[in-house]
Parts: structure tokens; sequence; C-alpha cells
């Protein structure tokens, strides 16, 4: 028999509950274990809550009680549960958690400490088993790049903007709808994706960063007019976390990106997550599914629940032992080297064009395609560039938005594969 | 440090040796030791190898070596395979096998003789993790429904016939890139990937059948004919392997199938594989990747190898102890009840149509859709019709092909979804 101790009993605590019953049987036969839930922690006791285990309020009955095996995180934040899970496994007990923002910030201490099982499946992409399959599946692989659509409020948003409709539109109805929370800053930003893309760089390249360390933007400022570029060449835009290795230097970002819309990941639509891996061994594989909701994040912290009842120890971010052969480097932002596309509004006047073509060339960026689209009382160009440093294109953008003809900020995409 | 013997060294095998050999570093940080290749099974010592082990024709030599710890077998087949699988787990060795053919007919009885870790996820899906998905990612869920496209080989012909190609032309094209083989009846009849989909279908029921228990049908009937009919409804044509649980009934197929183009598995062209499985509690997620060649299947191979490595013990088919509660029950292909397109070819007469309809109401089939072309001398009439019972359309065919105006055995394809 297995017991563990929920801390946070919301709407994922309560659907863990709930499948562990429903599954019961199951669960067993496939654990070999029995599986009871003994005690949940929750902060307000007098809230009704549709579950027949003991309540606390106080995490330290369940990290400290000596019939508790695995102490599941599910109450999300970072200091209150760091001090949780530190607890409990000072306590010996296994960690199953949730909590991508625990981990963004503390996965490499908690993984030294850990002298039990952790597992935290259900923190990236929800019920997609990614985290198994990175750190198992493909175990053999050097980990060259991964893309992750791993923020479904974002492709709801840019999805239902191929349609025609207004960002501003689509987000209020996001909201409606449960996809988006009320400050959506957190997804729109790209604030979570990078949470989670910092657990999967862990995994891939052993590399410690931190959400502010790496570059962050978010889909604010896509509109239709990107999103007619995207289809007119044969691009969808995604907001992507990237990890890439280039030798020993590691790119990890989240931007909104253009990728051609052959690539498998593109297809990925509505709120689904998929992320996709390329090894040096296997080549690309991908992993589609829902990327939250109670029951799909529940999936996940079962199985990691299930894997703990087998008796299986993994190493928590995939590595044994220490990689001493490979010091790798964490690139700034303006070392990035992609293709990007640029929007910008302006007057209709005389040698225009031919300015911005100057002050492109003359920051070493080459021109891949152009289109020069009337608007009312200006004109927008967009073009999309050869491979070219971010700092250039930084460079070149400041000095272009000095012109008195360009009459906006100018919006720039970077453009994958 | 582990010790490794490989029992087959042939373009996978050698692909095991280079890449454990190239990612050594990397590998001995994620398992936690060194795995060293010590030898190696061959049927000729005289032919020449790029490889630095000592090599045997004697498989006791490997399975009965004090010095070896885990046994990889990969010389295929079934009936010698096993014979060296038994010999190797007499022995406590651990084994990782690629080999889908033996584990089609022996992985129960393989199972029950197993004290040591025994791993297979190159059977399936060559590079894709899908056995760890469905065995521990997804180890919550009650699987409904499972959907591959497990042969690359019939993917890649399926989807070069959507550009207007003639079947003969295609498979003519893919021996020559070797994506078949010279005789392609294993690959294009289906029976390739009834192997596959018993494996699976082991880990998601528990399910104990052979490939003469289930319904095996190939691609070779499918014709341009077929191909248009799917564009103009929306559909495409894809060999699914496809396991289904409704009570306590399963359902076990592997045929040509019309699946809708939005559904994301429709969307997987070429050599590449794809597995979509929905569980009660995550829903649907779909696992993506190369279904063969030497270094995709070699990086399944060491992933298993790593797995032994790091302690793990899995239960082989994902169940610790025995699923109890749950007696299932595969149903004949008769049982089966799904939605169906018929090909019907006929002379042009008066009262064909009338004939035809007739027929399938009296045998309970209602039609969905229909569409007639003009053909050289002849007239084609195409038909997808409701849910209905496969008794009842082929007895409604056998009725068809009697009348004196229908010219050619009629062919049919089942419609998921």
């Amino acid at each position: 028999m297995v017991k563990i101790g929920i801390v946070g009993v919301g709407t994922v605590g309560l659907s863990v509950v709930k499948n562990l019953q429903k599954n019961r049987d199951l669960i067993r036969a496939r654990a070999g274990k029995e599986i009871i839930v003994k005690s949940g922690v929750v902060r307000n006791l007098n809230k009704k809550r549709d579950v027949n285990i003991h309540l606390t309020t106080d995490y330290k009955e369940i990290t400290r009680d000596p019939e508790i095996d695995i102490v599941v995180e599910l109450m999300g934040g970072v200091d209150e549960a760091y001090e949780v899970v530190k607890d409990a496994l000072k306590h010996n007990k296994a960690v199953v958690t949730a909590n991508k923002a625990l981990l963004a910030y503390h996965r490499f201490e908690l993984q030294s400490i850990a002298n039990t099982p952790f597992e935290y499946e259900a923190s990236v992409a929800g019920g997609i088993p990614i985290i198994k399959a990175l750190r198992d599946g493909l175990s053999a692989n050097h980990i060259q790049e991964i893309k992750g659509i791993i923020n479904g409020t974002c492709n709801y948003i840019l999805t239902e903007m191929k349609k025609g409709r207004d960002y501003a539109e689509v987000l209020k109805e996001a909201q409606e709808l449960g996809y988006a929370e009320a400050d959506p800053t957190f997804d729109v930003g790209g604030f979570d994706a990078a949470h989670k893309l910092l657990i999967l760089a862990s995994i891939a390249y052993n590399i410690d960063a931190k959400p502010e360390d790496i570059l962050i933007e978010g889909i604010e400022n896509i509109n239709l007019t990107d999103i007619e570029f995207a289809k007119e060449f044969g691009y969808e835009i995604k907001l992507l976390g990237i990890a890439k290795k280039i030798g020993n230097e590691i790119e990890l970002r989240v931007h909104p990106t253009l990728i051609k819309n052959s690539q498998m990941i593109a297809k990925v639509d509505g709120v689904m997550n998929a992320v996709s891996v390329i090894g040096d061994v296997v080549g690309e594989t991908m992993y589609y599914g829902p990327g939250a909701g109670g029951d799909a994040t529940a999936s996940a912290v079962i199985s990691d629940i299930i894997e703990i009842a087998r008796g299986n120890v993994n190493p928590m971010l995939g590595y044994k032992k220490p990689l001493e052969s490979e010091k790798v480097r964490l690139k700034t932002s303006d070392e990035i080297e992609t293709k990007y596309y640029l929007r910008i509004a302006v007057n209709d006047k005389l040698g225009v064009l031919e300015k911005i073509a100057n002050t492109l060339a003359k920051n070493n960026i080459s021109i891949e395609s152009f289109l020069q689209k009337p608007k009312n009382g200006y004109v927008k160009l967009l073009f999309s560039t050869h491979k070219s440093l971010e700092k250039d294109v930084k460079k070149a953008i400041s000095e272009i938005e000095n012109f008195d003809f360009v009459i906006k900020p100018i919006n720039f995409i970077r453009i994958e594969g």
C-alpha cells in the first residue's frame, strides 16, 4: 500500500482523488500496490469540497506524517511550495509536483537535496508525458533542438486570429471560456511557456537558468497584418518555447515564431500543446495532447505516483551523474542568429524603400521576401530576411524608426527553420 | 559498469554500437554507469563488419556469459529468437529486444518467465517512445482507443498516391528507395502493423491475442478512385492499427481506413509513424516520429539499456499484478460496427441504383453520401454509409456482387470517427 498526501486540493487535486478512485482496480494492477489518499492540505477548511479525505491547513501534518509515502504538491506558487517540498524531502517523502514555477526557479536545488523519488510530469504540457519522453525515451540522444507549443491560451488566440478575428476580441472570448485568466499577462506574455521551457532544457542540456536569464516575448503585438503575411508566404505564427544547442552554446527563448506550415508542429491548433524534439540519433519526434485541465493534469500526476509505487527511482533531471565533459554557455539574446520578419508602417513618400533597404544592408541584413500593402492613409512594408544576427536587426530597427516617414514602432517576428 | 551482448549485429546492431560510442559521456551521465558492448552473435563470421567487439556464432556464449548483464536481441524472426531470449532470461540476464514478431507471438510466455527487466521500446514505431508512453506515461488511464500509423511503407505509398500516382508505380519506387522489401507482402498486407498493434493492445488491455486472431487487411486494393473520393469528402486514407474497448469487448484490427483530414493523425505523411491514444482521464495524446531506420531504432534500444542501467524494473506489459476485475473478450470481425465506404463498378443500366439501394436497406445499411463517376464504358458508384455491422455489410456486398450489372468485385474501406 502507498499512502499519499496532497498539498493543495483544488481542481487538479480533486481530479487526482476522483480518478485514483475511479480507476482503482486498474491502477492497483499497474502499480502493484493500492494507492490511498490519506490527507490533504487546504487554505480554507470551511470551503465545501467533494472529497472524502482528512483535511488540514498545516502542511507539516502531511510532510512529517510517518504513514505518508508520497507528498503531492499542487498548491502552485514558488516560495511557499518550495518550503513544503523541501520539508517533504527532508522527511524522506517522495515528491510529485505539477508546479512549473517552483521548478523554473528551484529545480537544481531540489535535485541536490532529494534522496527520494521526485517526479514532475504534469509541470510541462499537462497530460502529454513529455518529461518521461525526454528523460527516459530519448535518453540515448544529444538533443539538438526542442520546439514547444506549451501554452494553450496563446495557441488558441493565434488559431482564432487566423480566421480574421482581432487579438483583443479573441482574448476576451478566451477569458470567458476559461482558457485565459482575468490578468492574462502570465500566459500571453510568454512567462508560463518560459517556465516550462526551462524545465525541458534542464533535462536536455543539464543547464541551470532562471526565467530572467532568457528571452521572453509574448503575442500581444501580433496583428492581422502579420497573420496575412504568414498565410501569403506559407507560414503559421505560433508562440514557441525554443531550446537549441549549437556547439557548446545553448539558446533558450520564448517568442511568437513564423514556422513553415508543412512542419508537423505548425498543424497544432486551438488549445492543444505539442513538443517537437530533435535528437542526434533518432531525428525528430513530436508529442501532442492537452496541455491543461484538471483531468489531463491529474493523468500526469497519477502516472508519477504509479512510477514511484512501482519502485522506480529516476534521476530527477535525467542525470544520474554530473555530465563533466560538457560545459555549456547560455547565449545572450543579441547573439541569436535566425531569420526575421519586419512590419514597418510608413508614409508613402518617394525614396522610402531605398532608405530602409540601405539601412538593412548596412547592418548585414539581406532581404528574402518583400510585400507592400496599402492601408488607410499609409503603407505597410513587410520584409522577411535571410539569417541575421539579432543585435544587427535591433540596431537596424532603431535606425529605421528614426526616419521621419516611419509612423509606428516596428514589429518583428523571428522565423524558425 | 553494465556489459551487454548483442545477438544479431546488422544495421540496428551496428547503430547501437556506434551511438553508444558516439554519445558515451552523455549516456554514462544519464545511466549512472558505463555501458560496454562486450560481444556480438552473428551468422557469418567472415562478413566484414565495422565494429570492434568480440564476435561469435554461438548465442550461448552471450546468454550464459556471467559477465554479461543485458542481452540485446536484434536477430529478428520468431522461433530462434524465442530460444535465445528464453535462454537469456533463464540465465538471469535482462533482455532488450526490437523484435515485434517475437512479441506478437510470445510476449505473455516471456512475461511469465522473466524475473529480470525486459524492455522492447524499439519493437513498435521505431524511434517513438510509445511503449514507455503507454506503459508509464498514461498508466492512470483506461485506454479507450489506439489508432496507429505504424507501418511507414504503407504510409509512404498512400501519401504518394495522393499526388495521383498509381499503386504499382509507387510500390516499385518504395522498393528502390529501400522503404519496401523485394517481397512487400509483410508491409503492404498489414502484417507488420498487426504485430505492433498486438503489442500495444497488451499494454492497454492486458489482452493476449495472436496475429491470426485479428482482422488484417492491406492496402493492395486501394486505387486512385478511392483517393479521389477521400479528397472529395474531406478524408485521408491511412493504414491504421486500431485497438478499441467498448464495455468489456475489445476490437483489434488493421486495415486501410478513411479518417477525417482534420484529425491530427490524418496529417502524418510519408514514411513517418504516429500513434494516437485516447485515455479516459487525459483525452487524446499523439506520438509522432520515425518508425524505422537503424539509428531511430537504435535510439529506442539504447534508451531501454539506460532504463535497465538506472536500476528500474518496469512491469513488462505494464501490469505488476493481474488485472482480475476485467475479463475482456476479443470481438470477431463480423461484430465490428463502423461506417463504410463502398466502391461498386456497374454497367450503366436503368434501375441499377435502385437495386443497390434496396439491397443496402434490406441489410440495415443506410447511405450517408453518394458519388457517381463515369468511367470508360462503365460507371463507378461510391457510397459512404452510416454506422453498420460488418456482417451486414459483407452480406450486402455479396448480394450486390450477384447482380449481373456489377462488373468487378466490390471494394470497401472502413471509416473511423
